[in-house]
């Protein structure tokens, strides 16, 4: 049980010193009580190696906190400074065309560098070390947006050399690859683990199993690297939240894995900002455009509340437009309030708007704040501050399970997109799908990983095209006395990617009866008809059959 | 005179030995007499770099032959194996983006690589040495489609030196290469052979003279590699018949001129593969999604029974669905008796299937065969057996010279790649519009090359689009008696890629009246407007005249 | 006050000599007395490095002269010949991905290659010191179409040296580029100019104000570039009107800068090469397919004469089909008359035809000319000689100041480019929108950029989208007395590429009433309905308002 907090995300770095208590006293006033800062401020924070800087974040804590704001300080790896990329430009990622990713935006890091893990170890216990106890520090953010950019996967020589390492610890023997990977088919086979490319720019597809033993390890790397700075914080800064600011639709690496490193989830987000860009239609995106789709919020706060085992924030609100979509409307009179109320009523401890005012230089500058540059109100601040009166009357969150479990599985995801059962299948969609059937029967829903533990106790479990039939999964699934629906390519695989020897739909065989029936198109008005995604059995069993227990 | 033969693709490789016989003994029950093995198997058959293990696959020939079965053998150079790729890394080819074609899939070495071809050499020596006199081995297959996954064209420093060594040998002197490209055009005048780089990554586009002569070059490389092949195998493995098996649809190398080396021609049919990426309207990829394109097929059987002189095998035809169309639907019932049944109505010695199991792994796990990976019958199983039980009914195959002769040039394909007459212009397509009119006419008919042998002794000739007038060809055509058609475009270019001092049609004007008409348009349902195709005289003469002889 | 004049450009390099005289005359009889030479022949003028052949070109001169021709000399710096580059291979250009632009087709020199400027310096000193003062030449075309085929920026090492300077210059301090840039944002400060580097290959966007200050050095390379030949030229060759030939709708570069080192202005005039690819609707395109958009010339000569203070000509007109465009219609009957009538109407000194005889090889070898290749007359032939007989008729060309100016502004473009309004905005398709209105009501239009000279002494002033309000430019329009019409986005930036403390649209406050008002499509037929691109004040001020003094 917690009370609900209204926060925003300041930085403080750009804007003169003299603003600084006004814009405290302004927060305050507008009911905000919890401030983010410092994420990327690292060139700020030490401008020369080695040379740190804190003095003047220690000065805007302080200004802050004596308005009676909490603080949550952000870790500002996903800024890493010039200096640093001078010092060791091969911590640079890579593209998938071989191209160096090059300094001057952000995220330019490959999660497989030791040496810039290792500056990250450092100045994340600089800073843990010099805040990590003050009173006005209560929470800790990693980093920022993992994956953002399409940043998760790099094809530099580093990742090279660790995803031949993974594989060593994975398989033991290249024999065993070999056998798990089925490299026999076009001679693929290797002699040993520095053999082991990474799968891009073959000249053909290349295997799946490779494909998807480089997504999974791609995604261990960011495990790792928010691993180590959630141990750091929780030694240095004991007692502090900590968590990262996942964004929806980010489907590169499991969120369920990082989460299990966090004391609570949070996510970005922002209702407007990629409607334009989803395979809705074009009336549905003329008739949501101002307030976002209305199932896409419940979705991420239900999945989110999942990777948080029960906690999580909303680090980001938007509060305005955005700048990066291909048009960027302003949300409608009312969005921001309904947006933020919404949240708490999922179960969110904290909504936090991004940001205070608008930056009138850079990448973001055409994205609107609560302020205008000019530091007059712009209109969410007042939808702000009426929430905020609004929680005054009402009671602490209570986080509740829900009787409905629906599974959603990011080895799925990468299963799916390396092999689609049709161009335009996406295991998201589908999986959404199920979730707006839900919602429009007035269910309430947790969105949860293909466990036995998150899906024990429930009156009902959907899990959509699952690639593969876990046995520990089917197994608490059979005990578990639940209704169990299934959907379309279940258990098409084995865990290496292989279509399995039961052939599809595998162990869940043991659940349901398999009778191959015509799937609905997932896509709403999609014109390429169903009759186009039907294989055959083996092809992509089709299986959908609801058992009572 | 010759008995039409049923056949599979099988790959002992991929199957525990203690399934070989009962797979033999079921592929004899179906009606299958024929099996093609180890197109693949490079990595089994020389794990390391001479370490040949040949006994297995002796084994499995031994096995099939016990049965009843006949072999044709594969040469495995499309695979070659990771080992080949450390030592040798300068094999790899390089796309027309200067990146290095990775090992991982398939088809990745540059056919202008010396050290390769050598490899290759080495390879199909050691193999036709042992297997070469078997009598179970009734054929050979060189390599394995070549151009698959557009890899006729290769970037690398092998290809730049080879193509330099090319143009010295066709040109002489540096004079008359600039002169036959006009170089001097922007100052593009080269001192030596030496300059002389490959046609990728020019500002704007490169000379068209320059571009058709590295497609020639490089169609030249693809025949070479495999006559090197044909020799060798003509030589160690006297009395087989030395095949390649083509992908329809792939114009990027001369397969009349590698037809020249081989015994017979062969292609892989896959009615559904190429269905859904042809320019072909929505309304009719629905209609024939499960059956093929009806004149598809025919015309490839036609094509290939030329490149084959009369002689032409389905090395690859398909039974089920295919793993990488955009979306793969499943054959109709029957469609593949009825594939089967065409073929040898066209003339085709064998056909065999693609494949006999499915593999449950790597790239084309979900390509489906006769059997399901559980060794569970297939669809397509019954409607081949009954096919088999049909063939006890019919005579022997008798191939005859149709009256009719379509011609199909390559150096026309890349002609108008290079230069089209508008951007939806196509060369393929304007034939293949001739071949369906032809068809719905109720005519045989022989697709041939511009030569003069192939259009000796015919009633009537279609010549559409033919880039320039070849004069030994304009002579036979006026000599033969026959009915000529020609089409737009006709003797545009001079061999040089210039236009002819005597404007086009150049010497067709000796055959035909020109009159410039308004050309129909080749795309049914383009909504580009005829008049924009049209240019003027010598900017593409279209001219389109009958002359009865 | 001149005579029109018609010309006509000339390759005698592409020609034996004994088709001159006679190719002279028949220039001559149809009216033309003026020949570009010599723009793309350093090959033929230099054919090894320091051995200059200007013999054949002396004779031409000669031979064309003697029948009554002047001559306008190109210098031949679009095409660096073979052995230059082999000699100073990091000459070449580098696109946005990295790949080196390579010798094979034109413009493959980086203007920031000091080395390249010394070997144009050196070209261009030879040639005028060989044929400046001769009676024949009456002018000089520098290079030829900068910026053609996307030619500006490079992302070479010498433009990174050389942009690293250009901003030390322009900052002075580090901290001041921070400053203005906003690189607190990311994290993106600098410490020294060494850092900088170019803006492509980043993760995501580059800072705006990068981007934005890479464009203004790319242009003042290409101005750069462009002074040291005018330089040279007015040096050794006094008297003689110095041009470049500018390509409409190219606006990497700030053509009035360009024309600020010029006698006169010239463009190259393709009706129907553009069409296609423009923004219009099909039915427009189909409708103006063989005439041109009636617009577009007169834009562009409007545009052009304003580069040259009043002086313009039309270089290159098109008088048949064209090779580039994905559809090259022939231009309808009489189209090449109205075409060259309507640019002496616009004031057009000299309209001069590209080309003579159309080339039958290389890459323009689809170009018609006005005559065929084989000599005979093309069509336009015909309606160039009527031209020339109706000019006799008429009197000298008086330019005169329009009372409305249409201000077009590089910097805006490139400001709106890198952040457009939404995804569809252009903001040279908002001018051209005033541009059409204007027209429609029968105005004469001078297009001017955007400076207090231009503007003076007008009736009516359109300033459309203007990025930032230049104080020099908003004081002027103040005490002009001129109506003044804004648009959209006015005002939106700061110099520096931030929003303006002031908030759009800042300084043009002082002259508008700004009311926020609904603005239309600017895209005829868009689908995209207005609402989209709606922000809020500081995310792109809609400020449109007509003030009479």
């Amino acid at each position: 049980m917690t009370r609900p907090r209204l926060g925003v995300c300041y930085y403080p770095e750009h804007w003169p010193v003299s603003l600084w208590r006004e814009d405290a006293r302004r927060m305050k006033e507008a009911g905000l009580d919890i401030v983010r800062l410092g994420e990327f401020a690292w060139s700020r924070l030490e401008p020369k190696e080695g040379e740190y800087d804190f003095a003047w974040l220690a000065r805007a804590i302080e200004v802050l906190h004596g308005e009676g704001l909490d603080i949550v300080l952000g870790t500002p790896t996903a800024t890493p400074p010039r200096w640093l990329v001078a010092k060791m430009p091969d911590m640079l990622a890579v593209d998938r065309n071989g191209r160096v990713r090059k300094f001057g935006s952000r995220r330019h890091y490959c999660f497989s560098h030791e040496g810039y893990a290792r500056e990250s170890d450092r100045i994340v216990t600089a800073l843990a070390e010099h805040f990590g106890r003050l009173p006005a520090v209560v929470a800790w953010q990693t980093d920022n947006e993992f994956g953002c950019h399409d940043t998760v996967e790099s094809y530099s020589a580093a990742a090279r050399a660790a995803f031949s390492l993974w594989c060593r610890r994975k398989y033991e023997t290249i024999d065993a690859l070999n056998r798990a990977w089925g490299n026999v088919f076009w001679s693929m086979e290797l002699s040993g683990f520095d053999d082991i490319d990474l799968p891009d720019l073959t000249v053909t597809e290349a295997n799946p199993s490779h494909l998807l033993d480089f997504q999974r390890f791609s995604s261990d790397q960011v495990v790792a690297f928010n691993r180590r700075q959630a141990e750091i914080l929780r030694r240095l800064s004991p007692g502090r939240a900590i968590l990262h600011n996942f964004m929806g639709s980010f489907t590169a690496f499991d969120h369920h894995k990082v989460g299990d490193d966090l004391d609570a989830a949070a996510w970005d987000s922002y209702p407007l900002g990629f409607l334009e860009r989803s395979r809705n239609s074009e009336e549905f995106k003329l008739r949501y455009m101002r307030v976002g789709d209305p199932d896409y919020q419940a979705f991420h706060h239900d999945l989110y509340r999942g990777c948080g085992r029960g906690r999580f924030w909303v680090m980001e609100q938007q509060p305005g437009a955005v700048n990066w979509a291909p048009w960027n409307p302003a949300p409608a009179a009312g969005a921001v309030r309904l947006w933020t109320h919404e949240a708490f009523a999922a179960g969110a401890e904290v909504v936090s708007y991004f940001r205070w005012r608008q930056a009138p230089f850079a990448q973001e500058q055409m994205h609107e704040g609560l302020l205008l540059p000019d530091s007059q109100p712009a209109p969410a601040l007042d939808e702000a501050a009426r929430v905020a009166r609004e929680l005054e009357t009402l009671g602490p969150v209570t986080a509740s399970r829900a009787d409905v479990a629906l599974v959603f599985d990011y080895e799925s995801v990468w299963a799916w997109d390396i092999e689609p059962q049709g161009e335009d299948f996406s295991y998201f969609e589908l999986v959404f799908a199920f979730y707006r059937g839900l919602r429009r029967a007035g269910l309430s829903i947790d969105v949860v990983p293909a466990s036995a533990e998150a899906i024990a106790n429930r009156a009902f479990v959907l899990a959509p095209g699952l690639f593969r039939a876990d046995p520990a999964l089917v197994g608490a699934l059979r005990r578990s006395g639940a209704a169990v629906l299934l959907g379309p390519r279940s258990g098409s695989k084995t865990a290496d990617f292989q279509i399995p020897p039961r052939l599809p739909p595998d162990r869940f065989r043991e659940l349901v009866d398999v009778t191959v029936t015509r799937v609905e198109s997932l896509r709403p008005g999609a014109s390429v008809p169903v009759e186009k995604a039907r294989g055959r059995c083996c092809a992509g069993e089709k299986n959908s059959s609801l058992r009572r227990a």
